[in-house]
């Protein structure tokens, strides 16, 4: 099935001018010559041929591969790159102008990828400037792996090993080396490089249908990067194989494309085609390195990973491995201003890679001083029978919860909440440090995030942090009223800040928030403490059923219409309540009968 | 149309830490926790929590978003970032992890996307790591200016704009802050800055079938990066079209989501979504600078254009717009190490982007010095009877060189040959400086270029601008015989070296090779010029008499059968030949007659 590519462009004819035009917007050191439609020719912005005291270093060829080759010019890799239309050769006037904008009495080396239009008019181009009085010379990349010796004068193409050679070529250009000896590098370079590309889809030129050469489930091997058809169509393998095989091919004795053998030192280039996401491209890294290593011997100096040699939209990715020596290691290390020559690759690699331990938690507990106290304190006795109750509540609600949660939500509020409470009674029994109230509550967290999950148990467990970190550092045996009440108050905060509810959203806050400011308010007048949190549990119940009239404004329950939740109530708010009026009544009966 | 993806992956379950594996192959100075597969934290391998004397700024959330977050760690920005599988909120064990391992006596500051799963999750870790007694702060970014203000928790989606904010907070860290004020401008950055995105197509998780949501001609204005549905979709338009419409609405007094009026400064941000070719981000960069600058009277003083947080495979872009001041700029401006943070784009832009005046040609030659002579000498009449019977025999064969051709290419090589030698004939009369033989042989080349075309064209240019380059550096008035054999020498290095042809190639190159071999002897046997001339001309005539034989190396030619072949010369070695021959012939006659 043919189609009309989608893409975000304007006129198809207007692509490469309106490129550069964002380009040199992104980047101010870039510049652009004065010569549009026709000449369209990227430079850095701080060289003028009048002046250059270095081997200018220009590159270019057909649009549709960036950003190569106008995102490697800058201090250090290209001084030019000259824009063809899209895979099309830049016309002779436009390269005689790039080479004549950039170049100084040092000369300019061009390094052209081995097409026969880029040939002739990069040719033609040297050849006029050369009568102009220019010193110019010409390397020529041919760097493709994928398809056997060729017979004649197309010779193998030029792909993304091509940006090594850049990179070599205007490191030794920015070291002040005479044109001889930058032209001498680079086609030293050149010499190292193979690379075979690998595609899943085919790529769309502005304005034209995409073709349906690809099928689902196949890939092309050996393609070229102006979309033309590649050595071999194959089922898809997973990448693992895909790279194992293209590796083998570029390392091939039988071709002997690259003077690479085992115990070689080289560099590697996983080059993205254009709409191949990073993370693909980082894994094919991840599983070349070990390859490299393993099963032909060599030592990987580099690796760089990305987009850098694109044909517009094409999905899949090439693979260059180069030989290192260390002069090349040094050109390719060398600084760049260039835009798009990746950063942080520099420097020597270990020769393996070993994961940083796990850290230790820094808590000083240890797990085995947990237990359950031989004996109970009186607040460790009014603690248990509290926890007990607030517990048993929500188990017996579970039903309950259920059905207002399935007019609203997926309907196992209950459920979850029950599992939390099971999980509490069985760990309260088992190591709760109940004559400790703040680390009690800690583990009451670290219950619920083990049996709950999902949202509620990370909620929960929230809750219950917050409530230790705030207990733990203002308490020292017995925690008073006052302290409960900050502890629910520095709940309510981080529960809020994390879960983004406030009064009035249809939530637990909405039990909690009334409970807290009518133990305050009792607190503040110096009520006994008891009958303050019974009359706080009583505004939480209160609070809880007015949810029936409130908007939900979370999760799914807020795509539902206001009069279907209105007939009930919102089961998160309705289980705090629950436990926590539980609770109160159960310190009053506790407290009452000793 | 739903089909399943190719993705260039091995177990769709493996991705993220077979990414996280590439990513540190890539990177030196990025390392991991050993935590496989439960956790997965990229952090700074020259970063150890126990020494570490700066506020540790870390971020992260679900994978699929590469190069976000992982490829922001670095030195001057992200300490650490913790990435859960795909699309999904790490846990809260990870996120723990990730604290411990960097975060020193400066604390550490999370910087977290306004999502319920990461707030929930980085919001308990951080609780869990305050009561471990590390100093933590967390910023929530909701950048999103899609939708109309929510009403409720969920808030505005965390997007690219996240990216400025981690690179304010590196900085920030960088320059020794501490944590309130890290978190501070952290929380200041978030503020300034809103987005939008616009996708053309949904993306694929690794191992799942493709939704066909959008179909074609479509696009979705205002999508989130986890393939959630957009606020609108919308006929695709122009990309100017488009940008102009997302940054209304980023800018929209109504919403008032950015804080940003008439007479601000503003960064700006065009990120693509994964397989949006660096071209098309460049075309919107492009469009949205003026329009801000134009239509919302803003300076912009930076712009970022790239994949910085992507949602895997997915085509389109989103636009963020920040407000900047001087603080702002100096943390932007700020050298980090971070791999994906983009380079060059920092320091002061241009209030407007003038193109680079065209470099002018160096030539000394003047256009309007370019006449016939009013009277030739003895070389300049003879230079002209070569040229016109040259062009003649050329014209003469036209329908003979269009028959071979279509046996082997496309049938208009006498077409071809026919413009260029009847514009020779014509430039001649008017301004061909006959008696001065370089200028003259330069000049035949541009009459070529401007008549002929195509390779061919090029060809011949090639080989006039060779032999006038070497004319030139070694004629005075008298061109010898010998200075022609050298100049005829150069044509065919040149062409052969442009061209990638060698004699046996089946072109011109096997009509001209033997020519120069005979010329050569005979002028080392120091014949008469003339009669030298002569016999390689019948060495050329021989010679593109023998391509009949030849099996074609380049072009269209290579893929027809040795048998059609045999029955024809190549049109190319015997145009040669017989231009070569006609003006060796006319030259005698000339001579002899004198």
């Amino acid at each position: 099935m043919a189609f009309q590519a989608k893409k975000l462009i304007n006129d198809p004819n207007d692509v490469v001018t309106e490129f550069i035009e964002g380009l040199v917007e992104t980047y101010p050191g870039l510049q652009y010559l004065d010569g549009f439609p026709q000449v369209k020719v990227v430079l850095r912005a701080d060289v003028s041929g009048a002046t250059y005291n270095k081997v200018a270093v220009i590159s270019g060829g057909g649009s549709g591969h960036e950003p190569a080759h106008a995102g490697f010019v800058g201090e250090g890799m290209l001084t030019a790159a000259i824009c063809g239309d899209v895979f099309a050769s830049p016309s002779v006037d436009s390269i005689l102008a790039g080479i004549r904008a950039v170049t100084g009495p040092m000369g300019a080396l061009l390094i052209v990828k081995n097409y026969t239009g880029d040939r002739l008019n990069f040719g033609l181009a040297a050849e006029e400037a050369k009568s102009e009085g220019y010193k110019v010379e010409i390397v020529i990349v041919g760097d493709d792996c994928a398809l056997p010796p060729p017979r004649g004068i197309a010779g193998r193409r030029g792909l993304a090993g091509t940006i090594l050679v850049h990179k070599v070529a205007g490191a030794a250009a920015a070291a002040g080396l005479s044109l001889a000896d930058v032209a001498a590098e680079a086609r030293h370079a050149s010499e190292m490089v193979g690379t075979m590309g690998v595609a899943l889809t085919v790529c769309t030129l502005p304005g034209q249908v995409t073709s349906d050469r690809l099928g689902p489930g196949k890939m092309e091997l050996g393609l070229g990067i102006h979309g033309e058809p590649g050595a071999a169509v194959a089922d898809l393998q997973p990448v693992d194989v895909v790279v194992s095989h293209v590796l083998k091919q570029i390392l091939s004795p039988e071709t002997n494309y690259v003077p690479i053998t085992r115990g070689n030192r080289v560099v590697l280039l996983i080059n993205g085609l254009g709409a191949t996401p990073a993370m693909e491209l980082m894994i094919a890294a991840g599983k070349a390195v070990p390859r490299l290593q393993l099963e032909h011997g060599l030592a990987v100096d580099r690796v760089y990973t990305g987009s850098f040699m694109t044909s517009l939209d094409m999905a899949g990715f090439s693979i260059s491995v180069m030989k290192a020596d260390q002069a090349i290691l040094q050109r390719l290390d060398a600084a760049t201003k260039a835009p798009h020559w990746p950063v942080g690759v520099d420097g020597n690699r270990p020769a393996a890679k070993i994961p940083v331990p796990m850290p230790p938690c820094r808590s000083t507990k240890s797990d085995e001083s947990l237990s359950r106290p031989q004996l109970l304190n009186e607040q460790g006795c009014i603690l248990e029978v509290a926890i007990e109750a607030a517990a048993n509540s929500v188990i017996n609600l579970k039903d309950w919860l259920n059905e207002w949660d399935s007019k609203a939500g997926d309907g196992d509020c209950g459920s979850t909440m029950f599992r939390g409470a099971t999980a509490i009674l069985e760990d309260m029994k088992k190591f709760y440090p109940l004559n400790d109230p703040p680390e009690t509550v800690n583990e009451i967290g670290s219950s619920i995030r083990r049996a709950m999950g999902g949202t509620s148990g990370i909620i929960y467990d929230i809750f219950c942090k917050a409530a230790y970190a705030q207990l733990k550092g203002n308490t020292k045996t017995v925690v008073t009223a006052k302290q409960w009440k900050d502890a629910l108050e520095a709940s309510i905060a981080a529960v809020s800040k994390y879960g983004g509810a406030i009064a009035g959203y249809r939530t637990m806050l909405d039990a909690l928030i009334p409970a807290l400011t009518v133990l305050q308010e009792r607190l503040d007048a110096e009520d006994d403490p008891v009958t303050a949190f019974v009359l706080s549990s009583e505004a939480a119940l209160a609070g809880a059923e007015s949810t029936k009239h409130m908007q939900a404004q979370a999760g799914r329950s807020s795509y539902i219409s206001g009069e279907i939740l209105a007939s009930v109530p919102d089961p998160g708010a309705m289980a705090a309540a629950s436990w926590y009026r539980a609770a109160a009544l159960a310190v009053k009966d506790k407290c009452m009968a000793s």
